[in-house]
């Protein structure tokens, strides 16, 4: 049964399953490790150990049947899928030096992984690379996994990284897993049904080292037993980095898997836990082995913050790539704009930067007999019209509001609102290109709401330069300012979701996304400014900017697929709204990140410098991003002339 | 409120709705057509029928709002998608001699659209094209279509075809009105958003006319009231031959909407409506004009018997492609072989046949001193194996099996099976592919079940022929023989998720599919026959067929999108098995048709003969089929040397 409930948490890390041993009889295996035990899952030997291919062949001339645990019909298929997770062969050696280990264990493999198909598991554990060589394994999983029906493939790989200022490093021992990985994801040219199964060992690498993981597609976490230590009553626990990490792992959908002997003489007490847990307590039976690691995990998972709300409406969202909104060129629709609406943090924003810019504008003394020209534009259906009447209420400024907006669709719902308002008198409804309007005078004060996740990429420049000449000389523009902002990741799922289309267009694409299973390598930077109103001459919205990034020392290697992309703007005076993940506004829910992907992903090692070019650029009809890698190698430059991404004028 | 519950169907033909007139007060009119109504959705205007661009410009200037029935937000999102299909205006003539008319109408005709799209409506009703010419109007459509959201648009056509025999054929009139909704949608380039709604008109075309538009988009069948005949008791009622239609129409998801004024004075008696139907009595409020109309409807769809388990089971396989097994290639899996060993009629009908052959082969009075030899060649997990001995307790004969599989993850639980069973003795399973097994001894009779949609198409000639050599010279095959069929279909739906891959590969694909939403407009032929076992040379199974299908002459114009296929197999005798439409095995469920399609669509004109070209092909690797239509006009060879689409051997 699942670890326990978590308020909003539908994903995978609910499930915890057992390594276990080789077992003909598959049907009692799973009586005694999921209902008696309370696992959900068994990560177990399809196939008896001793098998070698070599010698059934010389003993009886190969015409018998395969050794496996069990036929297909001892559980039903909805059994097999659900609670067996395949453990191919540990003795396999695909690189040794012995020609006939190493043949056996290419037809092992194979047939382990055809009977696992055959029996439509979700997924097989593939055993750890034995050496520092893996090519022929590599290749073997590259051959396999070009004909495999659904089946996931988990490639076990022990979570280790010796420091390199450790003075115990060997050069025949493993100096970084994720080296091992990447090197073997490489050759299996990222194929999405490859994924890992880390082992957690007793000893963790640094923080950021072990932050490059949750941008890969890690699905289980293996947890030994002599990973945990023993609290003051002789109960399995976790170290506080430990704890963390599990946390850590349950928010990405990586299950956990325990494995090993009980190391912990409390299993007649497992009752008693001092968690106050205790699943599927049944009396009279021996209590499973690893019941009370068990329980340990469950206390971990429950113990967790609910899901907050915000983030539930966002699960779906998850990683999940979507074209950016063209607004300009078309129309939102009604729905959009009811979402949108119901940002309250966002247009309490505006409301606070329009309260400071009309008390600037016109001195208290003067409130009753200055009125002052704001201009919305781009009004949509009127929440920045609301925004201005409530600061000017606030305020007791008195106000002249003009609603430009170009949508004719979104023009019907201002018209009614002003109706039944009654702020006939205040309002006048524009039903126009803010570029084209012929205002009959000029505004004090210019609000719009133009920016998109990167801040100018919904071409708010181009809109407020072309509504600028109705701006006062000495007028404010709402916002002000804003910047956009980058950062290198490792997005493994994001890459192959556009890997799949097959094409260049695809990787020369930005996308809106909600990033989630990703690893921020660096620190985000700031890549270009725009201010409003704007003094400077014509053309002046391209943009180049190089960006160097420093990938902190002891993260590793690291491999990076793309870069994510954030905006902050100053509305007015001290009144800000971003998303740059450091000064980013609180619960404000209108702009997921910007994706920058990267046609081959670029690999870091470890102290190397990333430099980056990213550039905007401007035609008559459209605005376009460029941008390459130029070291530690060198990318080709992306989307050229803007050949497959552009922002239409 | 749906029509009624008809068990399993879920399908939208459960909904009805109303069409209504321009009604500015749109939560009214929800009101009184569905709450109070009884209806689903009405289908209404969106803007005022008096508004004429070119007026409105000259009477202010342009920067009005337009005159749509409310603004968005009168109702939810919700109501607005689920409860309001879009009526455009009837009066735009988009292909008028008036110049300003034409001009008004596509600025009308692209206003009411995004209208409809702001506001996330779920479709949309265009005007039945007003004369014989309506090039530009499809033009604006194709337009329209290019930058879409999901809206549908259905386009208004009456159901008529006069015959050509008929003697009130005039030029300016509508001969067949298929004709025109097949040029508009071929100049819209088959778009999937572009869909049909049929006027049902008092007097029906011919039913094989009426046929074609069961492989078309129909979404909604709009019966005007005047279509309807009078009962003896004074209530509405439809002829026999409308019946049929309205129940095909429930059958293939096409939802009835209702028109016109009532024209039977019984609304104050619909309570004692003769069907027995009623719903929602509202007491004291006024009926809808149109309630008993809709009683009647409810009573048809209610009529229906309920969707037979089968079908249900094969709902959501309807019209849907899928590549085609490839058995000897690939193994196939434990769930695969599940599946098809439910399917009790096969094995019923095999059993049957092994019956009569050992019968044939052994005379009673040597039925306890003769052993047959049995061999089973595929044997899978053993369904035939099970058939045959349950044959052999039947008549009493003798008998020794040969169990021949090659995947050996069946061979597994065949393995389980025959030592569950108790069945050692009799029965010998072989591990090999039955091309390549050395038989200690020669057959009597030889089972196989390698058949697919199309009969040889998963290479059931080349196994056999391999087999045939431990078949005794007076042996049996069960099967002795099989012959795939063809027959030209109307299939929109499937050409278009054909289409939706943008290559020529999946256009030269044989696809298995459920065929359900496609007009067969003509019966089936024998295409290629293959007689087991096979006395003749090597290289005989390759095949050439040429067919010629007439398309009865009153079926009007149709348009092929491709060919589906089917098989008959003659097992022993005359037990038979196959899904030929005319003869198909009843209740066997493991073989959907075939789906041969054509790059481009061929329009057969009434009375022309359709010409086509079908070759089987065999190379020492593969098998494969091409295509072509010679006539009424000339397609391009399809999937020539197979390189689109092949069977491994």
């Amino acid at each position: 049964m699942p670890l326990g409930d978590r308020a909003g948490d539908k994903s995978e890390s609910r499930y915890c399953g057992v390594e276990t041993e080789f077992d003909d009889d598959m049907p009692q295996l799973l009586v005694t490790n999921l209902s008696s035990g309370g696992f959900d899952y068994v990560v177990a030997p399809l196939m008896d150990p001793s098998y070698r291919p070599s010698l059934l062949q010389k003993e009886n001339g190969g015409s018998g049947v395969l050794p496996f645990a069990g036929s297909d019909l001892v559980l039903s298929p909805a059994q097999w899928s659900s609670h067996v997770v395949g453990k191919i062969s540990s003795w396999i050696d695909l690189d040794s030096e012995d020609e006939i280990l190493r043949s056996d264990s290419e037809t092992t493999l194979k047939q382990e992984i055809a009977w696992a198909s055959h029996l439509s598991l979700q997924a097989c554990l593939l055993p750890v690379p034995k050496g520092t060589s893996y090519a022929n394994y590599a290749r073997c999983v590259h051959q396999i996994l070009q004909g495999l029906n659904n089946i996931q493939l988990w490639l076990r790989i022990p979570l280790v990284k010796v420091d390199d200022d450790s003075t115990d490093v060997k050069s025949d021992h493993l100096a970084d897993s994720w080296d091992l990985w990447n090197s073997f994801r490489l050759l299996c040219e990222h194929h999405s049904q490859l994924s890992i199964a880390l082992d957690i060992l007793s000893t963790l690498p640094s923080p950021n080292s072990l932050g490059r993981w949750f941008g890969e597609p890690v699905r289980a976490a293996i947890i030994n037993t002599d990973s945990f230590l023993t609290n003051s009553r002789g109960y399995p626990c976790l170290s506080k980095r430990h704890q963390k990490l599990i946390t850590g792992f349950f928010n990405h959908s990586i299950q956990v898997v325990l494995s090993g002997k009980t190391l912990h003489n409390v299993s007649r007490g497992c009752t008693n836990s001092p968690t106050g847990l205790n699943k599927n307590p049944s009396d009279g039976v021996q209590p499973h082995p690893l019941r009370c690691y068990l329980d340990y995990i469950g206390f971990l998972y429950q113990r967790m913050d609910p899901l907050p709300e915000q983030e539930r409406v966002e699960l779906g969202y998850r990683d999940f790539l979507q074209a950016p909104l063209q607004p300009l060129m078309d129309n939102l629709e009604s729905q959009t704009y009811e979402t949108f609406e119901k940002d309250a943090v966002k247009y309490i924003q505006y409301q606070r930067a329009i309260v400071k810019a009309l008390k600037d504008r016109v001195a208290d003394e003067k409130a009753t007999s200055v009125t002052t020209v704001l201009m919305v534009v781009g009004a949509g259906r009127g929440p920045l019209v609301r925004a201005a009447l409530q600061a000017a209420e606030e305020t007791g400024r008195k106000l002249k509001v003009y609603a430009v907006e170009k949508n004719p669709n979104a023009v019907v719902t201002l018209h009614s609102l002003v109706k039944m308002e009654g702020w006939e008198k205040i309002v006048t409804i524009i039903s126009c290109d803010m570029r084209h309007w012929d205002a009959p005078e000029k505004a004090d004060i210019l609000v719009s709401e133009l920016l998109g996740s990167f801040g100018d990429n919904e071409l708010s420049p181009e809109c407020l330069d072309g509504a600028q000449r109705f701006l006062k000389q000495d007028g404010i523009s709402i916002p002000s300012s804003y910047t956009s902002f980058l950062q290198p990741i490792t997005a493994s799922k994001l890459y192959n979701d556009v890997k799949s289309h097959k094409d260049v267009v695809h990787f020369e694409t930005a996308y809106v996304v909600k990033l989630h299973n990703v690893a921020r390598l660096s620190a985000p930077q700031p890549v270009f400014s725009f201010a409003h109103p704007n003094a400077a001459s014509e053309g002046s919205n391209r943009r180049y900017k190089k960006l160097v990034f420093e990938i902190p020392n002891d993260t590793g290697a690291a491999l990076v697929h793309g870069f994510g992309g954030y905006f902050d703007a100053i509305l007015y005076d001290d009144v800000h709204l971003g998303i740059e993940p450091s000064t980013a506004t609180p619960n404000m829910f209108s702009w997921f990140a910007i994706f920058f992907p990267l046609r081959s992903p670029i690999c870091v090692p470890p102290g190397s410098p990333l430099e980056v070019h990213f550039w905007r650029c401007c035609s008559p009809n459209k605005v376009w991003y460029e941008w390459c890698v130029s070291s530690p190698s060198q990318s080709p430059l992306h989307n050229g002339n803007g050949r497959s991404y552009w922002v239409g004028l």
